[in-house]
């Protein structure tokens, strides 16, 4: 069985790295006493290595971080959780496919390994990252990322502000635009900073806050809104199989 | 000589389209008659076209979109003015490439047609687009651009804002990762909204109202701040000879 936990963002406003998800944290890894870290999308391998070692050993759960193992292959093929941090998302994807760790990984998660996924961790769990917020800083030889889940995700997806005098895109005209190519038929789910995504095989659900939700963009249609709590397993289906 | 009027937004806040910097078009295109338009960045060309065409002819100068013309090669090898305007960088790129154009219409500017970009058409006068602050809803065969200056740019340059509860990287944060990667040196100048670059042969003003700025990102060292009018030609010289 595939399971997912996709969240939006690291942190939310006010809170410290992944509180926001500590108990959902909790419940998704329960039993499970080690999780592989992939801290591609930061530069500072160790350095995050050490925050997410720091995080999860309050939790009780070690952590091994991928660039650290003698053998990475070995290290994703006996994992039991995987957990992708967020940073930037063309240097985590290009990362990964210099190292070829990009199919192994998407193989084990099929298997059944657990993937937790926060921003740049999240996009990664798409077709695509097409649907990043990230700057191009470097170029994979191409966009295609896990694919984990058949639809896009744009992670800290944000409103547009009535009161900003800036002209670039909002957030909400950048996905129309991915829509307009033909190549793009994915919806796209625009993920607050305070939700994320649980998928336990066939089952996706929306979680977060009562007062929170996402905005589901799909091409030639009106945008949908889903608020916390809201079934989205047709997601699942109503795409390319997986 | 190579001249180049690089516009970091189309608009700003409070004003209509290319309003901010009417003046600065005049001058720069006196005795030009006609432009010739590339459209690409937008999905809608036509709808482009006749926008432009109606801003320009408010200053008598005719437009010619490039997407429009019988022989692209043509348009662009007869073109004495070139002005790229904005939207997504990446399908702007893309669709140069595909159509073979992006080395012409470089070429075309070096040997002295005027070059007038505004956001993703400034982007595109870069060594490369990896300063784009757009989704990446295509995928060029490679991220290299016109490079009619030897800097990146990052249009709709935005300063962090204190009282964001927004956990997305700030636009500083951005660039810096950018040059965190060995192979990206280049400097980056961080144009506000309502400042533009006047490049002509060896000198490059920063040109906008007496109270705007840019902020220059180089790899190890603090950011710059520069004021409108100032010098900025010591830009086209320390990095990589043209």
């Amino acid at each position: 069985m595939t399971s997912l936990l996709l969240i939006s963002s690291s942190t939310v406003h006010g809170g410290g790295y992944l509180d926001h998800v500590e108990t959902e944290l909790k419940e998704f890894l329960s039993g499970i006493p080690e999780i592989l870290f992939v801290p591609y999308a930061l530069h500072d391998r160790d350095g995050y290595a050490a925050k997410a070692r720091e995080r999860f050993s309050r939790l009780d759960i070690a952590v091994k971080s991928l660039h650290a193992a003698r053998d990475p292959l070995d290290a994703i093929g006996g994992a039991g959780a995987i957990f992708v941090g967020g940073g930037n998302t063309f240097r985590l994807l290009k990362t990964l496919g210099d190292l070829r760790l990009r199919r192994p990984l998407r193989k084990r998660v099929l298997e059944g390994a657990l993937y937790i996924g926060s921003s740049a961790g999240t996009n990664l769990a798409c077709p695509t990252i097409r649907t990043t917020n990230d700057m191009p800083i470097v170029s994979p030889s191409s966009l295609a990322a896990l694919k984990l889940v058949p639809f896009q995700i744009n992670a800290h997806y944000l409103d547009p502000d009535p009161g900003s005098t800036h002209k670039g895109e909002t957030r909400e005209e950048r996905i129309r635009q991915l829509h307009e190519e033909p190549e793009n038929r994915e919806p796209v789910v625009g993920l607050r900073e305070n939700v994320w995504l649980l998928r336990r095989g066939a089952s996706l659900l929306l979680k977060g806050p009562a007062e929170a939700g996402a905005r589901l963009f799909r091409p030639g249609r009106e945008p949908n809104e889903y608020g916390a709590g809201a079934d989205l397993s047709f997601l699942l289906r109503e795409t390319a199989k997986m």
